[in-house]
């Protein structure tokens, strides 16, 4: 696995490897100062990824930030300052761009999800449908959306789900195994397809149900058979026009893979200014 | 930088470094036949790299594909069968599917847009905004789904932008200084952003002019002024409502960053079937 | 983080890099057959890297293994079969028995605990006290021996401990967070250094309480407290003398970072017969 | 092969790829100061290795060392303190800990073995029974306790062992083989596993001599034979009972495997005292 | 593909991974000053990564710098300044000094060919035929040299070479490909192994011609029939004898592979001098 | 420190990451049958890399040597046939020169060297003047031309040296503690820069000397106040015509450091002939 000064260095790499043919040619030089500016209202995500990919190519480079991870930016305001080598800034500023472009992206997304189920209990959560290579920036920038992560990766969670009850000819047959096995300090979660499914899971003492591509009604009755005798995710069809009156029926989680695999990227530029 | 299998394998780490704690409980073994159905009409891509995934966990499975990249697969159909290891299929596969259903996802984008402009001469072209380490992948996607190409990185093309003008203090030093050092085998491309930019720079022999988010009329009256002796790309502001009307009045080449940086993901999924 | 491939590549390297001096300046060449043999008692673990070590040298070589990890082998017994290039063999044979040793060592002492409490519903677990760079292997090694893993990392449950506690200022407002930010599919658990912080802990709703260094009077009273309102883990100063005397208790578990950190090799050697 | 640099940032990932989940929702935060103190009688070891982690972490945390590698250290005393940001001193605790711990152990070890042996011109050597990836730290650990190294791996020294004799039929021909090839800068050893085997070695000018477990009477045997013409070593079954016995007869080398393999570490542990 | 630094810490790793045994045994220790003095009159280049190297050691050891890349350095002066730790100068002496050795070989190279064209328009070029895991940093002393970097990789530049032609059937068929697939941004060069391929090649709108092994006869009839309307490399046979000649016929770039392949190294050494 | 693989790996990526943009605008297809041929006479080396640039980039790929390293080839032979994919090929193709070309560079050079001296008892010795990264092949380019490998690494030979000599403040206190803690298994050499520091250095029983530096009349003085106690390398203006004067004179070992460092490429190339 990489880690993130990992991720950084490759993606300059991959950028620059053999150096930047343009401003070599134009043989620039000195120093300079640039402002980044946010082309749209966002909830912006990324800064100190943002400032480490132009220290990483020039420690000397000066990136002052003028937000937080997480702080609403409104079309138009200055979110950072970059001053120095002119062209290591020019170097750094597509890779840098690209990050806090792509998870600010994210986050903004999930906030309006989140905005969306405001006066609720219900958590907005993400999925492993995720980026490769990415999986761990693209779920702070859930957080920092004001979403919950769900499990990190397979060995991280237990998650029962369609193929694996397959796999062991049934719902009952994989609760059982699951209870039995259970290792320490992790719950179970169970995907359930129909009411048929969820009605044998809940005889059993399992944490969490995730209703799979449930309508609005066929969730009303899971709620109704469940009563409360355990946590509820919703999954599947979530979108921002449905999803607090999923909210409303009292459900816990809803989890979204959009947020990761679906958001476009907030517009930011990066302007030398003098 | 990241060889095409180095990505696969830290993508396959990231989702289970330490296992997959669903299977082990579950104690799932033996072997099992999965189909892989596009669940939405697409242009299929990245389908080696789908099988790539599975091999690379255990070369035993077989996994059979029934396109090619670039095909046109409709909603339901079965895209590849998937056969061995019950446990190891699980493990890859939401690492296969991430790869597929992201890559699809750019070139059917891509291909609506080059739909778009069918007819005419111009092409539809890709940006440096990629995903950071995917960015060889996600150029590839723009390909097979119809469009070219632009620059890979910043050391394989010349691209004067905004930024380096004000840097080299005007756009007449920036094109001068450029053809002066001018590397065998590169052409010259200068971005422009006013009609005024734009009649300093035609004056000289570059190669291609960028014309950076000019609307409909500007192009226009670019196009005039060029009259043909060089080529023209058109940036900024493109989507598929207005991107044949632009074609059609005879630029070269469309960029457009949405491509890589904001085409949503293609449902595929998995199905254990035996 | 390494891959076991990777691991086992870096092992080679580490005492091969250079080559091996003395086959070189033997001119050692050819075929031979080796055999690898226990010269004690031991559940042994480790077989498919002990393969792996060689045909990751010469894929050519032959492994041939008799028994499968888990298994009790006796002094004397062959383990395996080695046949193929000479020097490859050699260059091979310190690091294959290296792995071997050191695995078979951890498993056979987590079997003489799991035996000790053989009866109770009592399971032992492993730590985080794991040599590093090779947690994944020895947490294998746990499990082989009949042993349970308890979480792998940081990220994968929640455990908390004195330290923490005295971050947060005592007991009630750690667990009260945790419980306020506990996220979907991880258990709490909390460790007590004392029966006054046990009554303060079990009042809330967390999964196990881990009883720190308790000795068998305070165990028995935590027990009675506990009441069987949730797990019980014991940890600190368990050895093979005193393991079933606290499994009888009936506790849950009872975690022994020894088992990682302080089990001895098992003598295993490679000699060449032919 | 991997730096020192890579060992550490990868235990670190091992450790905490994903975060470390309990410290975040207790969402401890601020600064504070630990000790890191010895439960038992030590010679310390991996003091610059236990302070990097920390830095390598946060490069902000300040950790003062009170001995060098090599002192002795009573049960009960603080080796280090460790001041800054609470969290990320809690990530690094286990993984500075376990080097720390187990590279004492393994100097505790040797040292027990040379205190053995004062007063004689013996010395105690390690071999390549090393751990995995850290054979380089455990080499160094064995002369931090006062104990020397044999050669580091297969390209730095020549050893003729019994396979090898095997595989060219027989030590006289590896002697004459070895002589006829040797490099510059090498010494020769030879591996003899009898007395018979030892009269032949004898014979040649070879510079060392390995008796492999022979025992006291034949180590007396041999050394009347050998008659200091070349260095002698002995190898197998020592042990600290024994030790002493063995280097009384003249030997100029005692190599024990266990001072790497099966050193148990010393018990070691950091608190938040402020 | 390894960024700078990590082909310098691979270097170091390369010579000193177990440490430096002389310095050990000597127990060097305290700090010294050492000079680094040409051996000879030299173009020197690599001074950066001269200082990297000692840096990466150990950052506090201090390197003065007495000239810049690209200068020229007489025989018997001093080009820098080492202070610092003793041990670790030792330990960095011999890499450091081949790395500038060997890049100012290549400078010093290149400056005679650029020296001998003096006056002409021409261009000496590089090749691809650089050292492997090391064209980066030899186009870079290329260009310290005075000479012209061609494409430093197969995506950055196109060049029909023979083997291509002979790939799809002729010289014909082959620009007509190139010409219709042409990328935005690479002018497309051609070489030429005869007069008449040459014919062919110019009635098409391609680039730059590369004249591959021509006779200064056959160059001037090319050069004739070429008639200024494309650029003009020359290639194959050149020496520090003939390129004079060849360049005052006037074509537009000579390349020359022995710039990277058999350039000798400068002598500098490394002396102690406090 | 990289495995041969892995510089193999990073030297295909460092020309062709992004793909082959002749070949991919050529849009070549197909299988194609190609020869290896030299173009000089030659001691050729490096043909088991060459074959396996090919087979990484394409295991399909066939490649037949005809020669093994060490043969001498003659001008006009071929020395290989490569077939397979031609797309592929073509991309291997420069790589997999560059690597033969260089190494049998290298073996022909030592050839020379050793062909010198024929029927004198000396060796010809490599230095650790080798290109960063790649001392392990050009150490066996060495050997194949008939040349002797002098120490590997730091860690792997004792050479005191002119500045280990200063450091410790002269050569008597450098012998003396050397001596004193010369480890197992490893030989002393001394460089003396002059007969003054010989005539001090051969009062120990220290295993080689060098003369660095001495010209023919200073090693015959040395010789004769050595008096084969110790053997006798020479360093230091070693070229083709001296060489064999050197040799008669009786030392043992003659180093080069021009085999690693300015040997210059053997003309090789690929060509496709069907």
């Amino acid at each position: 696995m990489l880690s993130i000064k990992q991720i950084l260095q490759y993606s300059i790499l991959e950028d620059s490897f053999y150096g930047d043919l343009t401003s070599e040619i134009l043989q620039i030089s000195g120093n300079g100062k640039f402002v980044a500016i946010s082309k749209e209202d966002a909830i912006i995500c990324g800064l100190k990824i943002f400032q480490k990919i132009f220290k990483l190519i020039n420690s000397s480079i000066e990136v002052k930030l003028f937000f937080k991870d997480g702080n609403f930016v409104k079309s138009g305001e200055i979110i950072a300052e970059i001053k120095g080598n002119l062209r290591d800034i020019l170097k750094g500023e597509r890779i840098a761009l690209n990050f806090i472009q792509k998870l600010s992206g994210i986050s903004t997304n999930t906030y309006y999800f989140v905005k969306q189920i405001e006066g609720t209990n219900c958590k907005i959560l993400d999925t492993r449908k995720t980026t490769p290579l990415l999986r761990k920036l693209e779920k702070y920038a859930v957080r920092i959306g004001g979403g919950y992560n769900h499990r990190f990766s397979l060995f991280d969670g237990i998650l029962i789900k369609d193929n694996h009850i397959r796999a062991v000819g049934g719902i009952e047959n994989a609760i059982k195994l699951a209870l039995k096995n259970k290792p320490i300090g992790k719950e179970i979660e169970v995907e359930v397809s129909s009411l048929e499914e969820l009605e044998i899971a809940i005889k059993y003492p399992i944490n969490i149900v995730m209703l799979d591509n449930f309508n609005i009604d066929m969730i009303k009755q899971a709620l109704s058979l469940i009563n409360n005798r355990l946590k509820v995710e919703v999954s599947g069809g979530v979108n921002l026009n449905n999803v607090r009156d999923i909210a409303l029926l009292g459900v816990d989680y809803i989890s979204v893979g959009a947020l990761t695999h679906s958001s476009r990227w907030i517009d930011i530029s990066l302007e030398l200014i003098k």
